[in-house]
């Protein structure tokens, strides 16, 4: 039988959804959890690997498992087992052809930009506040060239390179600059995003507002599919997988 | 000269504005980073002394220095030497009659209780989440009965018995539960609190919401003037010092 999990996390600690520098994996804590409650060895496969320092308010998994389990019962076992920065929000049974990649129709990633004057002790590991000054003005508008259907391949990094190349082209539906409490939210809403894609968007529009990629490049950079052209990856901490749709 | 501190802090780490707990207090950081910054000894006297895990958004501080400082300079050398969970939001001079403590004309805390059906990752520590069910509209009614001038001995603890005994009136001005994402804030103020009083109050309020103690015998708690009658002391790690009034 298949079973679906709804889990959110505080990335800063871990060492990304899947193993990355030598610091425990979200997905390592999970499995881990879940063959101590049900006494059998299980892994899971989540609907995508989120980076290091990168948080999820919900991230979607899947497992197989032989028998019945009690949803309820479970999710309470679950998160007495798991750190606090890890927490299953839902357990649920899923059809058996339901994959957590394959079956994703689209995510919603969020980024947090604070600019306010001053940095605030409460969510700065949950946010990015960037330096130097940035105009928003300028970086709305930059946001909305990357709406719909292109070749991503100046903004995916390496990992993805090889298969980048054949297939870097992916849909943006959406990228609203959202105002909140001391700064903005952007929401990158679509089908797919290739390897640091969220972020290194996030840094090429940062690095436009600032005045130092001109905006009027912007179509040479997606041109010259070359990752160098475009501006740098923007910090982990900033950026929340925030929804998964099925 | 007289100078004015405003200062924003996560109390997660610290024990308490003043000693306490073994565990490195906001004081003695800010008074190291301000003897370092000014190169001489320098002490700073807070509006008040908040416990071991409990924040300030704008807790208040005044010093005396000899001569003339550039507030925004000293304000980036301060926050460049504090840890990160200690901000420094603006220096200001005051005039010399100006005491951090004895010019405060009132206080308004705010205590976050999050209602939802799971923790959160990410304000875990900045939030208490009750394990008992809450009767929202129970503690409401009951949170009324706070408000105005009234002997907070049964509310105060210990260290401030021998002071309480002679002097614990003190009048709430207003004590609203407000709702907010995931639960309420309780937002008390008034022109002064004992010590842990807050938080003793707040336990209380819990509860009676939960139905441990009856509402009806909230006087007879008042009159008995005895800390023991009243209800447990509420996790710091809700409350915030949010403005003192001058």
């Amino acid at each position: 039988m298949k079973y679906k999990l709804l889990v959110a996390y505080d990335g800063t600690d871990f060492g990304g959804w899947q193993f990355q520098d030598n610091a425990p994996s979200i997905q390592e804590h999970i499995e881990k959890a879940l063959s101590t409650a049900l006494r059998t060895s299980i892994s899971i496969v989540g609907s995508g690997r989120t980076d290091s320092g990168v948080h999820a308010l919900a991230q979607v998994a899947h497992f197989s498992y032989d028998a019945e389990i009690v949803p309820m019962r479970l999710l309470l076992s679950l998160n007495a087992l798991l750190p606090h920065t890890i927490r299953i929000l839902d357990v649920t049974s899923a059809p058996e052809d339901f994959h957590a990649i394959y079956s994703a129709k689209g995510k919603l990633y969020t980024y947090h930009l604070r600019l306010d004057k001053q940095e605030n002790p409460f969510n700065r590991l949950h946010c990015y506040r960037p330096l130097y000054p940035v105009n928003l003005p300028l970086l709305k508008e930059a946001a909305a060239h990357f709406v719909g259907t292109h070749d991503f391949t100046s903004f995916a990094n390496q990992a993805d390179v090889g298969s980048a190349a054949k297939n870097a082209v992916r849909t943006i539906h959406r990228l609203d600059v959202i105002d909140e409490e001391g700064g903005v939210r952007l929401e990158f809403q679509g089908t797919g995003f290739l390897y640091k894609m969220v972020r290194n968007i996030m840094g090429t529009l940062l690095e436009i507002s600032s005045g130092k990629i001109p905006l009027e490049t912007l179509p040479e950079i997606f041109a010259a599919k070359d990752r160098r052209r475009a501006g740098q990856t923007a910090p982990a901490r900033g950026l929340f997988l925030t929804q998964v749709f099925y």
